[in-house]
Protein backbone atom coordinates (compact mmCIF):
# COMPACT_ATOMS: atom_id res chain seq x y z
CA UNK A 1 0.00 0.00 0.00
CA UNK A 2 2.74 2.48 0.46
CA UNK A 3 4.16 4.37 -2.33
CA UNK A 4 6.76 7.02 -3.04
CA UNK A 5 4.71 10.00 -3.50
CA UNK A 6 2.62 12.14 -1.26
CA UNK A 7 -0.81 11.32 -0.99
CA UNK A 8 -3.09 14.32 0.95
CA UNK A 9 -6.53 14.58 2.30
CA UNK A 10 -8.75 16.65 3.79
CA UNK A 11 -11.17 16.42 6.88
CA UNK A 12 -14.65 17.72 6.12
CA UNK A 13 -16.73 17.85 9.93
CA UNK A 14 -19.94 19.21 9.72
CA UNK A 15 -22.22 20.54 12.45
CA UNK A 16 -23.57 23.37 14.28
CA UNK A 17 -22.53 21.30 17.61
CA UNK A 18 -18.96 21.65 17.44
CA UNK A 19 -18.69 25.14 16.55
CA UNK A 20 -21.21 26.43 19.38
CA UNK A 21 -18.37 24.22 21.52
CA UNK A 22 -21.55 21.65 22.71
CA UNK A 23 -19.77 18.78 20.87
CA UNK A 24 -15.60 18.12 21.14
CA UNK A 25 -14.67 16.72 18.20
CA UNK A 26 -12.41 14.03 18.39
CA UNK A 27 -12.58 12.70 14.90
CA UNK A 28 -9.96 15.07 13.15
CA UNK A 29 -7.46 13.32 15.50
CA UNK A 30 -8.32 9.60 15.05
CA UNK A 31 -8.40 10.52 10.97
CA UNK A 32 -5.16 12.33 10.76
CA UNK A 33 -3.47 9.68 13.01
CA UNK A 34 -4.78 6.83 10.91
CA UNK A 35 -4.61 8.43 7.69
CA UNK A 36 -0.89 9.45 8.20
CA UNK A 37 -0.06 4.90 9.01
CA UNK A 38 -1.63 4.42 5.55
CA UNK A 39 0.94 7.43 4.07
CA UNK A 40 -1.78 9.96 3.37
CA UNK A 41 -1.34 13.23 5.18
CA UNK A 42 -4.45 15.40 6.12
CA UNK A 43 -3.32 18.31 4.77
CA UNK A 44 -6.49 20.73 5.71
CA UNK A 45 -9.77 20.44 7.94
CA UNK A 46 -12.89 22.72 7.72
CA UNK A 47 -15.77 22.70 10.29
CA UNK A 48 -18.83 23.86 8.67
CA UNK A 49 -22.44 24.36 10.23
CA UNK A 50 -25.31 22.55 8.79
CA UNK A 51 -26.03 25.02 6.37
CA UNK A 52 -26.31 23.44 2.24
CA UNK A 53 -23.91 26.54 0.24
CA UNK A 54 -21.69 26.13 3.17
CA UNK A 55 -21.59 22.06 3.13
CA UNK A 56 -21.60 22.15 -0.97
CA UNK A 57 -18.97 24.52 -1.30
CA UNK A 58 -16.38 23.09 1.13
CA UNK A 59 -16.89 19.58 -0.36
CA UNK A 60 -15.73 20.90 -3.72
CA UNK A 61 -13.04 23.52 -2.82
CA UNK A 62 -11.90 20.10 -0.65
CA UNK A 63 -12.41 17.48 -3.51
CA UNK A 64 -10.61 19.31 -6.17
CA UNK A 65 -7.85 19.69 -4.14
CA UNK A 66 -6.81 16.64 -2.03
CA UNK A 67 -6.17 12.98 -3.10
CA UNK A 68 -9.20 12.06 -0.55
CA UNK A 69 -11.82 13.67 1.01
CA UNK A 70 -13.31 12.85 4.87
CA UNK A 71 -16.77 13.84 5.70
CA UNK A 72 -18.18 13.35 9.49
CA UNK A 73 -21.59 14.44 10.19
CA UNK A 74 -25.26 14.91 9.23
CA UNK A 75 -26.51 11.45 8.21
CA UNK A 76 -28.59 10.72 11.02
CA UNK A 77 -32.04 10.38 10.60
CA UNK A 78 -33.20 13.42 11.54
CA UNK A 79 -34.33 16.75 9.86
CA UNK A 80 -30.77 18.92 10.55
CA UNK A 81 -29.03 15.46 9.06
CA UNK A 82 -28.46 17.45 5.55
CA UNK A 83 -25.17 16.26 4.53
CA UNK A 84 -26.21 13.54 1.79
CA UNK A 85 -28.24 15.75 0.10
CA UNK A 86 -25.40 18.52 0.35
CA UNK A 87 -22.73 15.49 -1.47
CA UNK A 88 -25.43 15.02 -3.91
CA UNK A 89 -25.82 18.86 -4.96
CA UNK A 90 -22.20 18.97 -4.76
CA UNK A 91 -21.98 16.39 -7.67
CA UNK A 92 -24.64 17.31 -9.38
CA UNK A 93 -26.13 14.20 -9.38
CA UNK A 94 -29.68 12.75 -7.79
CA UNK A 95 -30.23 12.04 -4.34
CA UNK A 96 -31.42 8.37 -4.38
CA UNK A 97 -32.19 5.82 -1.44
CA UNK A 98 -29.75 3.47 -2.30
CA UNK A 99 -30.97 -0.03 -2.10
CA UNK A 100 -27.92 -1.48 -1.36
CA UNK A 101 -28.01 0.81 2.05
CA UNK A 102 -31.77 0.26 2.24
CA UNK A 103 -31.29 -3.31 2.30
CA UNK A 104 -28.75 -3.17 5.05
CA UNK A 105 -30.43 -1.05 7.30
CA UNK A 106 -34.00 -3.25 6.75
CA UNK A 107 -32.05 -6.65 7.98
CA UNK A 108 -30.63 -4.31 11.27
CA UNK A 109 -33.57 -3.02 12.17
CA UNK A 110 -35.71 -6.71 11.52
CA UNK A 111 -32.81 -7.70 13.75
CA UNK A 112 -33.37 -5.20 16.43
CA UNK A 113 -37.02 -5.44 16.28
CA UNK A 114 -37.45 -1.63 15.11
CA UNK A 115 -39.48 -0.19 12.69
CA UNK A 116 -37.68 1.02 9.26
CA UNK A 117 -39.74 4.38 9.81
CA UNK A 118 -39.43 7.05 7.15
CA UNK A 119 -36.97 9.12 9.03
CA UNK A 120 -34.76 5.99 9.24
CA UNK A 121 -34.93 5.23 5.45
CA UNK A 122 -33.64 8.77 5.21
CA UNK A 123 -30.43 7.43 5.69
CA UNK A 124 -29.83 5.09 3.44
CA UNK A 125 -30.15 8.35 0.58
CA UNK A 126 -27.26 8.60 -0.85
CA UNK A 127 -25.99 10.40 -4.65
CA UNK A 128 -27.00 8.28 -7.27
CA UNK A 129 -23.82 6.94 -8.18
CA UNK A 130 -22.62 6.51 -4.54
CA UNK A 131 -20.96 3.19 -3.84
CA UNK A 132 -21.92 2.12 0.22
CA UNK A 133 -19.40 0.68 2.40
CA UNK A 134 -20.80 -1.85 4.82
CA UNK A 135 -19.87 -2.00 8.35
CA UNK A 136 -19.31 -4.18 10.93
CA UNK A 137 -21.59 -2.28 13.07
CA UNK A 138 -24.53 -2.71 10.53
CA UNK A 139 -26.85 0.00 10.14
CA UNK A 140 -26.86 2.18 7.14
CA UNK A 141 -23.59 2.27 5.86
CA UNK A 142 -21.10 5.06 4.80
CA UNK A 143 -20.77 5.79 1.23
CA UNK A 144 -17.82 6.91 -1.42
CA UNK A 145 -18.47 9.18 -4.28
CA UNK A 146 -15.31 9.54 -6.93
CA UNK A 147 -12.78 10.58 -3.57
CA UNK A 148 -14.89 11.59 -1.24
CA UNK A 149 -15.80 9.24 1.65
CA UNK A 150 -18.91 10.02 3.71
CA UNK A 151 -19.25 8.98 7.18
CA UNK A 152 -21.15 9.37 10.78
CA UNK A 153 -20.12 11.96 13.40
CA UNK A 154 -20.56 9.45 16.26
CA UNK A 155 -17.14 8.50 16.82
CA UNK A 156 -17.45 4.43 17.23
CA UNK A 157 -19.78 4.85 13.95
CA UNK A 158 -16.94 6.72 12.40
CA UNK A 159 -14.44 4.69 13.13
CA UNK A 160 -16.59 1.33 11.74
CA UNK A 161 -17.31 3.19 8.21
CA UNK A 162 -13.76 4.32 8.23
CA UNK A 163 -12.05 0.77 8.41
CA UNK A 164 -14.67 -0.29 5.38
CA UNK A 165 -13.27 2.84 4.13
CA UNK A 166 -9.69 1.60 4.20
CA UNK A 167 -9.55 -0.88 1.01
CA UNK A 168 -10.50 2.08 -1.36
CA UNK A 169 -7.50 4.43 -0.06
CA UNK A 170 -4.51 4.10 -1.78
CA UNK A 171 -1.37 5.18 0.94
CA UNK A 172 1.72 6.85 -0.44
CA UNK A 173 4.94 7.83 1.72
CA UNK A 174 4.24 7.06 5.29
CA UNK A 175 6.02 9.59 6.96
CA UNK A 176 7.81 8.30 10.26
CA UNK A 177 9.05 10.85 13.41
CA UNK A 178 11.12 10.82 15.88
CA UNK A 179 10.76 13.34 19.06
CA UNK A 180 12.99 14.69 21.55
CA UNK A 181 12.15 16.84 24.27
CA UNK A 182 13.93 18.89 27.09
CA UNK A 183 13.91 21.33 29.18
CA UNK A 184 15.23 24.15 27.43
CA UNK A 185 13.02 26.57 26.16
CA UNK A 186 12.33 27.10 22.15
CA UNK A 187 13.52 31.16 22.37
CA UNK A 188 17.57 29.52 23.38
CA UNK A 189 17.50 26.53 21.00
CA UNK A 190 15.60 28.65 17.80
CA UNK A 191 18.55 29.39 16.33
CA UNK A 192 20.23 26.44 15.91
CA UNK A 193 16.96 24.28 15.72
CA UNK A 194 16.37 26.74 12.29
CA UNK A 195 19.91 26.00 11.11
CA UNK A 196 19.08 22.10 11.80
CA UNK A 197 16.12 22.36 9.38
CA UNK A 198 18.37 24.42 6.96
CA UNK A 199 20.30 21.81 6.95
CA UNK A 200 17.79 18.46 6.08
CA UNK A 201 15.47 20.65 3.55
CA UNK A 202 13.72 17.03 3.20
CA UNK A 203 12.20 16.98 6.97
CA UNK A 204 10.22 19.02 8.83
CA UNK A 205 11.73 20.03 12.22
CA UNK A 206 8.84 21.10 14.69
CA UNK A 207 9.01 22.22 17.78
CA UNK A 208 5.94 22.30 20.57
CA UNK A 209 6.86 24.55 23.56
CA UNK A 210 4.99 23.81 27.09
CA UNK A 211 5.42 24.63 30.71
CA UNK A 212 6.08 22.62 33.88
CA UNK A 213 5.26 24.58 37.11
CA UNK A 214 6.25 27.38 35.54
CA UNK A 215 9.51 26.06 33.41
CA UNK A 216 9.26 26.17 29.49
CA UNK A 217 10.42 23.25 27.80
CA UNK A 218 10.05 22.07 24.22
CA UNK A 219 9.39 18.72 22.31
CA UNK A 220 11.34 18.57 18.79
CA UNK A 221 10.04 16.70 16.27
CA UNK A 222 11.48 15.29 13.31
CA UNK A 223 9.42 14.51 10.46
CA UNK A 224 10.13 12.98 7.09
CA UNK A 225 9.80 9.61 4.91
CA UNK A 226 13.34 8.47 5.16
CA UNK A 227 14.08 7.31 8.73
CA UNK A 228 18.08 7.17 8.29
CA UNK A 229 17.98 10.79 7.57
CA UNK A 230 15.79 11.21 10.63
CA UNK A 231 18.06 8.90 12.74
CA UNK A 232 21.08 11.41 11.47
CA UNK A 233 19.14 14.24 12.34
CA UNK A 234 17.86 13.35 15.58
CA UNK A 235 21.76 12.98 17.05
CA UNK A 236 22.40 16.24 15.87
CA UNK A 237 19.32 17.37 17.74
CA UNK A 238 20.61 16.20 21.07
CA UNK A 239 24.00 17.31 20.80
CA UNK A 240 22.43 20.54 20.35
CA UNK A 241 20.29 20.08 23.31
CA UNK A 242 23.40 19.05 25.67
CA UNK A 243 25.62 21.71 24.16
CA UNK A 244 22.82 24.15 25.61
CA UNK A 245 22.80 22.40 28.83
CA UNK A 246 19.95 20.44 28.67
CA UNK A 247 19.12 16.76 28.81
CA UNK A 248 17.59 14.98 25.87
CA UNK A 249 14.89 13.09 26.48
CA UNK A 250 13.80 10.77 23.52
CA UNK A 251 10.12 10.76 22.63
CA UNK A 252 9.97 13.85 24.19
CA UNK A 253 8.51 15.38 27.56
CA UNK A 254 5.10 14.49 28.84
CA UNK A 255 2.86 17.58 29.86
CA UNK A 256 -0.52 18.89 30.92
CA UNK A 257 -1.89 19.33 27.54
CA UNK A 258 -3.12 23.34 29.14
CA UNK A 259 1.17 23.67 29.65
CA UNK B 1 -22.61 44.12 25.03
CA UNK B 2 -25.51 42.20 23.36
CA UNK B 3 -27.50 43.35 20.15
CA UNK B 4 -29.86 42.14 18.24
CA UNK B 5 -28.07 41.80 14.60
CA UNK B 6 -26.33 38.18 14.51
CA UNK B 7 -22.29 38.87 14.84
CA UNK B 8 -20.07 36.16 13.20
CA UNK B 9 -16.80 34.27 13.47
CA UNK B 10 -14.42 32.04 12.25
CA UNK B 11 -11.83 30.26 13.87
CA UNK B 12 -8.24 29.49 11.86
CA UNK B 13 -6.22 26.78 13.70
CA UNK B 14 -2.68 27.04 12.10
CA UNK B 15 -0.28 23.95 12.62
CA UNK B 16 0.69 20.64 11.18
CA UNK B 17 0.61 18.88 14.51
CA UNK B 18 -3.24 19.12 14.57
CA UNK B 19 -3.54 17.73 11.07
CA UNK B 20 -1.04 14.72 12.01
CA UNK B 21 -3.15 14.04 14.83
CA UNK B 22 0.01 14.75 17.17
CA UNK B 23 -1.71 17.25 19.11
CA UNK B 24 -5.56 17.32 20.04
CA UNK B 25 -7.40 20.91 19.52
CA UNK B 26 -9.03 22.08 22.25
CA UNK B 27 -9.34 26.03 21.01
CA UNK B 28 -12.09 25.21 19.05
CA UNK B 29 -14.37 23.93 21.68
CA UNK B 30 -12.96 26.92 24.12
CA UNK B 31 -13.91 29.79 21.47
CA UNK B 32 -16.95 28.59 20.26
CA UNK B 33 -17.87 28.22 23.93
CA UNK B 34 -16.96 31.87 25.19
CA UNK B 35 -17.65 33.56 22.11
CA UNK B 36 -21.25 32.58 21.95
CA UNK B 37 -21.78 33.79 25.53
CA UNK B 38 -20.69 37.14 23.93
CA UNK B 39 -22.98 36.86 21.40
CA UNK B 40 -20.59 35.76 18.66
CA UNK B 41 -21.25 32.67 16.61
CA UNK B 42 -19.03 30.42 15.29
CA UNK B 43 -19.60 30.22 11.67
CA UNK B 44 -17.01 28.37 10.74
CA UNK B 45 -13.18 26.87 11.09
CA UNK B 46 -10.32 26.05 9.78
CA UNK B 47 -7.32 23.95 10.35
CA UNK B 48 -4.45 24.41 8.12
CA UNK B 49 -0.42 23.39 8.17
CA UNK B 50 2.20 25.77 8.20
CA UNK B 51 2.62 26.98 4.45
CA UNK B 52 2.39 30.27 3.81
CA UNK B 53 0.34 30.51 0.58
CA UNK B 54 -2.45 28.25 2.44
CA UNK B 55 -2.05 30.56 5.58
CA UNK B 56 -2.91 33.83 3.30
CA UNK B 57 -5.60 32.34 1.40
CA UNK B 58 -7.21 31.09 4.37
CA UNK B 59 -7.01 34.33 6.32
CA UNK B 60 -8.54 36.38 3.21
CA UNK B 61 -11.03 34.22 2.74
CA UNK B 62 -12.36 34.06 6.13
CA UNK B 63 -11.58 37.77 7.21
CA UNK B 64 -14.22 38.94 4.20
CA UNK B 65 -16.76 36.33 4.99
CA UNK B 66 -17.14 36.73 9.07
CA UNK B 67 -17.16 39.62 11.20
CA UNK B 68 -14.22 37.99 13.37
CA UNK B 69 -11.35 35.66 12.93
CA UNK B 70 -9.38 34.24 15.58
CA UNK B 71 -5.83 32.82 14.67
CA UNK B 72 -4.51 30.13 16.82
CA UNK B 73 -0.81 28.87 16.88
CA UNK B 74 2.08 29.47 14.80
CA UNK B 75 3.59 32.83 17.03
CA UNK B 76 6.53 31.32 18.68
CA UNK B 77 9.90 32.12 18.37
CA UNK B 78 10.89 28.51 16.21
CA UNK B 79 11.46 28.88 12.23
CA UNK B 80 8.31 26.86 11.68
CA UNK B 81 6.53 29.95 13.53
CA UNK B 82 5.41 31.59 10.07
CA UNK B 83 1.80 33.13 11.41
CA UNK B 84 2.84 36.68 11.47
CA UNK B 85 4.72 36.75 8.40
CA UNK B 86 1.58 35.36 6.60
CA UNK B 87 -0.72 37.41 8.65
CA UNK B 88 1.22 41.03 7.14
CA UNK B 89 1.18 39.39 3.44
CA UNK B 90 -2.72 38.51 3.83
CA UNK B 91 -3.05 42.16 4.84
CA UNK B 92 -0.11 43.58 2.14
CA UNK B 93 1.69 44.94 4.98
CA UNK B 94 5.13 45.22 6.12
CA UNK B 95 6.28 42.88 8.74
CA UNK B 96 8.01 44.97 11.68
CA UNK B 97 9.14 44.90 15.16
CA UNK B 98 6.34 46.08 16.91
CA UNK B 99 7.34 48.59 19.42
CA UNK B 100 5.07 48.27 22.06
CA UNK B 101 5.26 44.62 21.63
CA UNK B 102 9.24 44.50 22.11
CA UNK B 103 9.11 46.51 25.42
CA UNK B 104 6.63 43.51 27.17
CA UNK B 105 8.82 40.66 25.76
CA UNK B 106 12.00 42.41 27.28
CA UNK B 107 10.02 43.10 30.53
CA UNK B 108 9.46 39.74 30.67
CA UNK B 109 12.97 38.47 30.03
CA UNK B 110 14.17 40.78 32.40
CA UNK B 111 12.19 39.41 35.10
CA UNK B 112 12.96 36.07 34.38
CA UNK B 113 16.13 36.62 34.03
CA UNK B 114 16.43 35.15 30.92
CA UNK B 115 18.33 36.53 27.53
CA UNK B 116 15.92 38.22 24.91
CA UNK B 117 17.67 36.65 21.66
CA UNK B 118 17.09 37.37 18.21
CA UNK B 119 14.72 34.21 18.33
CA UNK B 120 12.95 35.59 20.92
CA UNK B 121 12.31 38.99 19.54
CA UNK B 122 10.81 37.05 16.15
CA UNK B 123 7.88 37.40 18.55
CA UNK B 124 7.69 40.55 18.82
CA UNK B 125 6.97 40.76 15.06
CA UNK B 126 3.39 41.75 13.42
CA UNK B 127 1.80 43.41 11.11
CA UNK B 128 2.49 47.21 10.54
CA UNK B 129 -1.00 48.51 11.74
CA UNK B 130 -1.23 46.15 14.09
CA UNK B 131 -2.58 46.86 17.73
CA UNK B 132 -0.91 44.55 20.56
CA UNK B 133 -3.38 43.14 23.16
CA UNK B 134 -1.49 43.02 26.35
CA UNK B 135 -2.44 39.95 28.68
CA UNK B 136 -2.00 38.91 32.33
CA UNK B 137 0.49 36.25 31.23
CA UNK B 138 3.19 38.70 29.43
CA UNK B 139 5.79 37.84 27.36
CA UNK B 140 4.97 38.59 23.47
CA UNK B 141 1.70 39.50 23.23
CA UNK B 142 -1.41 38.34 20.98
CA UNK B 143 -2.28 41.24 18.47
CA UNK B 144 -5.17 42.69 16.36
CA UNK B 145 -5.20 43.58 12.54
CA UNK B 146 -8.71 44.77 11.24
CA UNK B 147 -10.90 42.08 12.26
CA UNK B 148 -8.76 39.24 12.88
CA UNK B 149 -7.15 38.48 16.19
CA UNK B 150 -4.41 36.50 16.60
CA UNK B 151 -3.38 33.87 19.74
CA UNK B 152 -1.18 31.68 20.54
CA UNK B 153 -1.92 27.78 20.30
CA UNK B 154 -1.12 26.83 23.84
CA UNK B 155 -3.98 26.79 25.83
CA UNK B 156 -3.25 28.77 28.51
CA UNK B 157 -1.42 31.43 26.83
CA UNK B 158 -3.97 31.49 24.03
CA UNK B 159 -6.98 32.07 27.21
CA UNK B 160 -4.88 34.88 28.43
CA UNK B 161 -4.72 36.72 24.82
CA UNK B 162 -8.27 36.31 24.24
CA UNK B 163 -9.34 38.08 27.66
CA UNK B 164 -7.38 40.87 26.35
CA UNK B 165 -9.44 40.61 22.69
CA UNK B 166 -12.54 40.89 24.46
CA UNK B 167 -13.14 44.27 25.05
CA UNK B 168 -12.24 45.18 21.44
CA UNK B 169 -15.48 42.79 20.27
CA UNK B 170 -18.86 43.78 19.60
CA UNK B 171 -21.43 40.87 20.87
CA UNK B 172 -24.99 41.05 18.65
CA UNK B 173 -27.99 38.30 19.82
CA UNK B 174 -26.56 35.40 22.05
CA UNK B 175 -28.08 32.58 21.96
CA UNK B 176 -29.83 30.82 25.11
CA UNK B 177 -30.63 26.60 24.41
CA UNK B 178 -32.48 24.01 26.59
CA UNK B 179 -31.80 20.43 25.58
CA UNK B 180 -34.17 17.56 26.80
CA UNK B 181 -32.66 14.11 26.56
CA UNK B 182 -34.05 10.85 26.13
CA UNK B 183 -33.73 7.37 25.43
CA UNK B 184 -36.29 7.33 22.00
CA UNK B 185 -34.12 6.42 19.41
CA UNK B 186 -33.67 9.24 17.04
CA UNK B 187 -35.11 7.09 14.19
CA UNK B 188 -38.78 6.89 16.10
CA UNK B 189 -39.11 10.79 16.88
CA UNK B 190 -37.29 12.23 13.94
CA UNK B 191 -40.71 13.01 12.56
CA UNK B 192 -42.61 14.95 15.16
CA UNK B 193 -38.72 16.54 15.33
CA UNK B 194 -38.72 17.56 11.62
CA UNK B 195 -42.59 19.00 12.27
CA UNK B 196 -41.36 20.95 15.80
CA UNK B 197 -38.78 22.63 13.52
CA UNK B 198 -40.67 23.81 11.07
CA UNK B 199 -43.35 25.39 13.53
CA UNK B 200 -40.48 26.86 15.01
CA UNK B 201 -38.43 28.30 12.01
CA UNK B 202 -36.82 30.98 14.12
CA UNK B 203 -35.27 28.81 16.23
CA UNK B 204 -32.75 25.33 16.15
CA UNK B 205 -33.93 22.31 16.80
CA UNK B 206 -30.97 19.57 16.73
CA UNK B 207 -30.64 16.11 17.60
CA UNK B 208 -27.37 14.45 19.34
CA UNK B 209 -28.10 10.39 19.22
CA UNK B 210 -25.98 8.03 21.21
CA UNK B 211 -26.25 4.94 23.02
CA UNK B 212 -26.00 3.36 26.66
CA UNK B 213 -25.09 -0.48 27.28
CA UNK B 214 -26.39 -0.72 23.25
CA UNK B 215 -29.42 1.48 23.35
CA UNK B 216 -29.81 4.15 21.41
CA UNK B 217 -31.36 7.60 22.98
CA UNK B 218 -30.62 11.09 21.87
CA UNK B 219 -30.40 14.88 23.51
CA UNK B 220 -32.04 17.38 21.11
CA UNK B 221 -31.30 20.90 22.08
CA UNK B 222 -33.28 23.86 20.73
CA UNK B 223 -31.39 26.80 20.34
CA UNK B 224 -32.50 30.38 19.76
CA UNK B 225 -32.63 34.18 21.24
CA UNK B 226 -35.86 34.13 22.41
CA UNK B 227 -36.08 32.23 26.02
CA UNK B 228 -39.97 32.44 25.58
CA UNK B 229 -40.06 30.74 22.48
CA UNK B 230 -37.23 28.02 23.50
CA UNK B 231 -39.31 27.68 26.45
CA UNK B 232 -42.67 27.34 25.04
CA UNK B 233 -41.05 24.61 22.30
CA UNK B 234 -39.56 22.55 24.93
CA UNK B 235 -42.99 22.16 26.66
CA UNK B 236 -44.17 20.67 23.17
CA UNK B 237 -41.28 18.68 23.07
CA UNK B 238 -41.28 16.86 26.22
CA UNK B 239 -44.62 16.08 25.42
CA UNK B 240 -43.93 14.69 21.79
CA UNK B 241 -40.83 12.51 24.16
CA UNK B 242 -43.63 11.25 26.50
CA UNK B 243 -46.31 10.27 23.90
CA UNK B 244 -43.44 8.02 22.03
CA UNK B 245 -43.01 6.36 25.84
CA UNK B 246 -39.82 7.53 26.42
CA UNK B 247 -39.16 9.60 29.92
CA UNK B 248 -37.70 13.54 28.64
CA UNK B 249 -35.21 14.37 31.20
CA UNK B 250 -33.84 18.22 30.78
CA UNK B 251 -30.09 19.16 30.78
CA UNK B 252 -30.07 16.10 28.80
CA UNK B 253 -28.43 12.80 29.29
CA UNK B 254 -24.67 12.39 29.90
CA UNK B 255 -23.04 9.46 27.87
CA UNK B 256 -19.53 8.40 26.90
CA UNK B 257 -18.11 10.85 24.13
CA UNK B 258 -17.85 7.69 21.68
CA UNK B 259 -21.10 6.30 22.38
Amino acid sequence: MAGTRRVTAAVLIIGNEILSGRTHDVNLRFLGTELNLLGIQVREARVVADIESEIVEAVNALRGKYDYVFTTGGIGPTHDDITSGCIAAAFGQKLIRHPVAEKMLRARMAEMGTEATPARLRMCETPEHAEVLPNRVGGAPGYRIENVFVMAGIPRIMHAMFEAAVPFLEGGVTLKSTTVGSMVPEGAIATALSDLQDEYPDLDVGSYPFTIAGKPGSNLVIRGADEAMIAAAAVKLRALIADLGGEPVDGGIEHDANG
